[in-house]
């Protein structure tokens, strides 16, 4: 009886779970992307590993190639053209001497790693998801990967299933958990002479590992552009993960499949520090998916002792971006690099509530809300910009102005200063509404930063 | 003919001055304070130590027994009442296992370290001041101590002097440098054994030795509870002080020099965190001098991991009380607590800078100002403080009213609003000033916190 | 021509050559043992790993159960029955807090390992061969094997090609270079999981790396006991290695390539600490082939720290035991324990030393020797032995004795005493030789701890 | 009546002991030495500091300069002449980078250290004292000296007051403590700066908390050659330990307490390697007293990694170069050196052992033996040595002779080979002794290396 029941369970599978997408672009390319990631628009990166053990990089990225990124030290140390980066060869001499990167494992140990304590302030700071580092470029786990025996932060190090504890702690706060997973390394041996052998011994079983331990929401993967994605099999290892019965719901992953895939194929488009253009793909129409800037809060992913004050974008200019990005539809997956010793940087979590008070008041306008398509272009000046939601819409001005004109709209039922408690007045006509921004003082402004009016039934 | 002078002056010097004042507190009370101080109204106070290596607390200084210190973690480790303090046994325990507090040294090794950096930083902030531990309750030097040898930053640990590197970049922005110097030593076994042993073979020679070499603008003295001015020969000490060619029209000094002398003698009266009632004392007329209160941005003066963004003070928490402070005649000397490896923690440079453009537009009321005699006596509940300075007369509100009412001044000639351009109207009847506060919004507010009307030529 | 006689070799080679031997038994046992391994007589094995760093183990092996093995140190950490190793477990906390075993690692840094000079005393002491663990069951490995990145001598502590810097220096002085390597890991999650995917894409290419890097004269199998030759592959692998052209000549296996092989395949059977009985089943006649006896010069392999003088057998103790394997038919193959820093106990020079001088006088009844088939059987009483080679008999006497009597003889050309210049005599009657001893003091004795005399044309 | 007593024996005290000695060396000499040293004749010299850290210097004594000494590698790194040492900063700058040489205090961990153990092995070897380094010229104090601060093995490194745990230990054992004390300190500051201060401040304190803590029987001082006895103030020091009541009966000083006073002042006259002429000075009759070699087993006292096996010298050595110094009326001090780690290098173990073996047997020999007056001259070239003991004389022959003759003495009534059961013929003829040595062989020689020849009542 029993036998007869796991034997249709298995005959169903078959025909109708296992069978829905096949390894190929075309049949992957129809699986929608589940509403859940387009509607949360705000997560946070947290990029840890060995990296966060020296934690510097050069102070100010002035080469325009990333030498002010920390996580990329590693690299750094035996960049090819030493002309770019000999900072970090006189910086690893002088305070580490004949070390290798890979002794720093002895210093990174997590000692005050609180994972509630990280959700509580991810929580807080108003993001539905998070996307930890599971590997990097280094190579080194973040979880007991038994592909990277010895080198991961159970067996060494920490001591501590980082990736599995965070993901608790993270779920615990109704946030949905993703992982990075870089799908090179540097200096990976077997990648280097044989990287098919790479892919089938340890970069597939990695990645099937990660997903049957902890049913991620995302798999973001990255370190895609040495190859295409038939030599990393990423259209059979998006079949099986799409059919995977676990994580099939509400897995997203995104483009970040080979050197031919980028704004091509996968859950969501990818740019990073405002570079790459997804933008401008994406309102093409090429690509019909959502779409999700990454960027850190100073110029590194990695946490970067060598960053001052001066470094880190301001509260203001982080609510700004958020509102850009979202207004033309992205997410904003904005980075933080704990230290190696489980904090998170105090001005890291003083920038996340400044964003999360933010949000507490005007959230309304940016979750599950959709760029607005007759919204104007935006340029480099523009400090109005508008999302709607349903027949609402939102219009966020990051600039106090004494009038505000919106055009292309419906005479609305009732205009509001989200978070402001009096009334708001204002004049339409022929499509052209003009908003009277209300008085305000320090004694009852709702908020700083960016102000948004919610324009209803204008839609 | 300068020559003439020089000469006049080195022979006034010798005949008058060196033997200006003598060991006794009848003479050395007779000594002002120099203005430098009470002009300053604002310091920067840097507990840096061993203590930064493990740089750990508890969380919250519940015990109301400073629990929350970090600097006195060696101290807590050895707590005779292990009722009160079993957490810091317990990390200990945990992170260090049998490792002593002194084995510290080897992790403080301060190689971030850019005293040029912290010297900007403090300029900006709008500090006058800065006070670093020269030594601690720990005993361990920040300079080469001959009576600390191998137990100083330059024989062990950073190997690097310090006190003489921050001294020389301080200055160099025209701050004045000061040096806090512990009395007493917990653990210091000739202390411990002979008191008199310790303060004639360590103590003293240590304090000349720090004069001498860096002739610093303020001397700190902390540690002294545990025995009279007599037994640490502090009246001895200070007259020599006093009649040192080198820092005499300089130097000021607290008035922690014996368990006889807090509030009774020295330049200036202290108080920690708003304990110790400080104001009391001096509004009583019972010690004419200037006073200065001290405090961490959190509950810990040493760096502590344990504080997360919850436990700092925010910016306008921060400017409240400087304003708090300097209306009652003091200065704020705030603490910072570098890292082991030479950085100061973001989020207190981002503090500092929230205080600094305060100042930037507010500093006018604040440095060089002084407590208005005729100020109603403020509360908890106060929100408007008052500073003068020569006849005009500054009105400080941190809350936003839309009219503030001043009694007891003359009419004033003007009103205005620091930072604002516009007109400030006014009214006046009696002795009493009513001013309109102007209409403001975020696009010309000119400060955050709180806002200072300057009332010219009411006194 | 060179092209042409190429092309001849490679045909031959592939016709002749690779097809020797086939992965059958069957087949590998055709293979003759290289004749230089039976006339070695002596070898030096060397444990040398992470377990060096510790370098621990209890004091007595009072449990019979190996509890003074230093280098089944990680084991023993995690021995099943706590109630046979608590010392370990003990002396782990005390000295080493929480840290894992793979933490060793920043502590095997090998700064003083000078490969020539461990070449030299290995040749002094009159060793032919030299067998280096190049992976022991912790699975770190002394050369740079890619299947174990960033867990091998190269990446992480040494940083140094541990296997391949020794193979150089010991073939400059003409001895036989040969490497241990463990076929299991005790904590491989791959091992433990599937071991057959560990076997594919861990063990057998390591093993196949190591011979093609370095084209040993030796290798020494171990660890083989949880499973049989078939899952290990073992006779793939060793016709592998059979027909390999660049080793074929020399190599040398032993007999342990799974739980179903030892003093049933290989090139000769292995004995430990006098276990195992491999002398019984070699005379059996089951297995003819050489024999080798390992052991160290006290109770461990690994060093161990633990060990004092009483420890460690004495010159004397080490040569009986050489006399006793050699006259018997084996080898010895006696252990080092390199310290951490490469350097060599001397303790373990001096006892090279020892052998090596003892060597000198007598190392013709030694090297090229075999068994005398006419010998009495030898008991734990036993004080004279025989070594025979061509015509000559050997009569090796452990005791100093006046009269020496040896059967079944011919009568002999000659009798002397090796490093003795005297005249020796004898007299000879069916079949018995009686040799008196000459008279010898301190100024004239030819060696200390055993004594030969040739036998000439006795055979 | 108890108070009565007491008074009694303070006046007692007053008038007949503290009065004994006077702060002069023409009262000082007054003091005999106490028979027990010149009775021991050998003694253990153990040199431990943090130089057993890198325990390091050149494999050879070359530039006949000391460069052999592990324990100088201090000053090595900072000499003057870097023509003579660059070695040390080469090895240093390789192994260490930056770090100071105080840096190695976290290295110093004695984590093995069995004070048991240690006491045992010196008993064995026959040694009848223990001298132990309290603190060498680096300044870092083995014992708990309050005057040195978190720079001595309690507070730092090994967090153990090793100096007193060996003294228990030894002492268990009925043999001898002393200690080694450096007067002077390389690189103390204040040493440099004042040497009156540091002597009075540092130096007085330290050795007389030495003797007041553990009441050593020995004193061996060092380091003097700077200054004169009086700067040194060694006069009252000694005055005060001669007559302090708990050590007074036992306790011997050496000579250097001044760069006046070698072979002139204190309880016995020191050599060094050979070095220094003590035998001829003695023999001079210009210093009446008894005298000490002490050497290493190889060319450095603190223990030196880089020594192999040819640079120890062997058991025979050591026990010729022990039967020299008896027979010219002197003390073997001979040296180890410990590893960091607390164990005794097991090669010194087994030198110590060799020497015990001997000493089992030939002990009667040694110990309470005096220099024979009519003893031939010795040369280099010498074989046989002899000591008496009240009316025996002992011939002692550093090589196996068929006959031994001996002259100067009275007919003996007996002469035995000491260890040898057999009987000794021997002839005697006007003064002459001519003793026939008895045949031995292996099986039945009492020991190795020399032999003595019991004569007695030939004196």
């Amino acid at each position: 009886m029993k036998k007869h029941l796991i034997l249709t369970a298995f005959l169903f599978s078959s025909i109708f779970c296992q069978a829905q997408y096949q390894p190929n672009w075309q049949s992957l390319d129809q699986r929608p992307t589940p509403t859940w990631f387009e509607d949360a628009k705000f997560g946070i990166f947290i990029h840890w590993g060995l990296y966060s053990v020296p934690a510097w990089a050069t102070k100010s990225n002035a080469d325009g190639f990333g030498s002010g990124y920390a996580e990329w030290y590693w690299q750094r140390l035996f960049a090819p053209n030493l002309k770019i980066h000999p900072e970090f060869t006189a910086f690893h001499k002088k305070n580490y001497g004949d070390k290798s990167y890979q002794d720093f494992v002895q210093g990174f140990k997590a000692e005050l790693f609180q994972p509630d304590d990280w959700a509580t302030i991810f929580e807080q700071a108003g993001a539905k998801y998070v996307v930890l580092t599971s590997k990097h470029h280094e190579g080194f786990t973040l979880w007991p990967s038994k592909e990277s025996w010895n080198w991961n932060a159970v067996d060494v190090g920490p001591h501590r299933d980082l990736a599995g504890d965070l993901m608790k702690s993270v779920r615990a706060k109704n946030l949905k958990m993703g992982y990075y997973y870089s799908l090179y390394e540097w200096f990976n041996p077997t990648y280097k002479s044989d990287v098919h052998q790479y892919v089938n011994e340890r970069m597939l079983p990695q990645m099937k590992d990660l997903v049957t331990r902890y049913q991620p929401d995302i798999l973001w993967t990255d370190g895609e552009w040495d190859h295409p994605a038939k030599t990393w099999k990423s259209e059979e290892f998006l079949a099986w993960l799409f059919n995977n019965p676990t994580v099939k719901d509400n897995i997203v992953v995104n483009d970040r499949w080979g050197n031919d895939t980028k704004s091509k194929h996968g859950s969501f488009a990818t740019s990073e520090y405002g570079h790459g253009g997804t933008d401008n793909t994406e309102t093409t129409g090429g690509f019909q998916r959502p779409w999700e800037e990454c960027r850190g809060m100073g110029e590194s992913f990695g946490y970067n002792r060598n960053e001052n004050l001066d470094s880190y974008q301001t509260g203001e200019s982080l609510v700004h971006q958020l509102i850009d990005i979202v207004a033309k539809g992205g997410n904003l997956l904005l980075n933080i690099g704990p230290a190696a010793d489980g904090t998170i940087p105090v001005i890291m979590q003083e920038r996340l509530h400044e964003i999360g008070s933010w949000l507490k008041v005007n959230g309304n306008a940016i979750y599950g809300s959709r760029k607005w398509a007759k919204a104007p272009a935006y340029t480099k000046e523009s400090t109005l910009y508008f999302t709607q939601k349903g027949k609402n819409l939102y219009a966020i001005s990051r600039k106090w102005e004494e009038v505000i004109t919106v055009q292309n709209v419906a005479k609305p039922s009732k205009v509001s200063l989200l978070g402001y408690k009096g009334e708001v007045k204002f004049s339409y006509k022929n499509g052209t509404l003009i908003i009277m921004t209300p008085p305000v003082n320090p004694s009852n402004i709702p908020c700083q930063y960016a102000w948004t009016f919610e324009i209803e039934n204008a839609l």
